[in-house]
């Protein structure tokens, strides 16, 4: 059985790290599948998804770690096709992925205690976020 | 339900980014299933797959970000091993990781507007590539 | 139909890499499906799941890699917060991702020659690992 739910977010861009873990769980719960898997996409190119602990420290040291791999104030290629601005964006996202697979387990996912669901925005401005959040399981 | 495909293509190698959603999309389409995820995974270890933007400017922007965080030309100790000379095409390819996971709706892939799926090949010759697209869901 | 069970292992952490190729084979060929795919998760925001060619010179190439975008010894903001010492790990652990979602065909993994599944144990202790193995296929 197949269930598809979105998932929507109001993001500051620029690196914003965004705990969805709640809702993740509120619609597995919501789904009445007891095992399976759910993924998290994001239908876009500028934006992420991983696990992390979510504490403001660790956050704002992959905040550092990125802008140190992928900078955002070099003169990217990309900049000069579109007039943008979020090159390093494009990168960061390609690089960590737009989706994550969790299991869940009697309706939980199996998380670690130290573990949340986020979603990463690396573009350059405030943006309104849409999630495909996808079910797979059996009752 | 599940539909196993195959999906060849013969790359330059390194660093090659290749465009491949409209492959992925049809198979999607032919397999009649109309919601659930499609996985698209490369059995080989200098290759991956994730989602960009296809645009010629920030194709180039990623692969530069790559020579610097994994270079090319230094002496790795898998050299050594095999006399190989692609060290940094396994270690792209295992930070990037190996596979995709994308839910469809419809028949249609979640894919935002300006998102491609593309398999990046980082061995350092031409190869010809079969990539497993399995698609899971119900009709 | 969904199988899921657990893998156990004790890793030294430290950025211990470990090939749980074999065990993920024989769940996956226990479970009786003949297709579809399994997702390996780890429960824990300091470990990762990819696949690389598991010898010892590429293992060293990537752990020397990391080593140099998420070194080891700087002052992360999390220690601050814990007087953990393990601020690198979470960050490598949220970079690469915390599972790996594999097609299988005839009950057989869909894996490369010269490519094993690994488990990244990026904590700075040695550590006792339930890893979730869930498999989702039909008979």
């Amino acid at each position: 059985m197949v269930v598809t739910r979105e998932l929507s977010l109001s993001t500051r861009g620029n690196g914003d790290i965004r705990d969805i873990t709640a809702e993740v769980t509120r619609l597995v719960r919501e789904s009445g599948l007891r095992s399976g898997i759910v993924t998290v996409f994001c239908p876009g190119s500028t934006g992420a998804l991983t696990t992390i602990e979510y504490e403001d420290g660790v956050i704002a040291d992959l905040q550092q770690v990125l802008d140190e791999i992928v900078p955002p104030d070099r003169p990217y290629r990309h900049h000069l096709r579109w007039g943008d601005d979020n090159g390093h964006a494009h990168i960061r996202a390609a690089l960590m992925g737009p989706s994550i697979t969790i299991p869940f387990v009697d309706g939980r996912l199996t998380l670690g205690t130290w573990q949340q669901v986020v979603f990463c925005d690396f573009d350059t401005r405030p943006r309104n976020r849409r999630l495909v959040v996808q079910i797979l399981g059996e009752p």
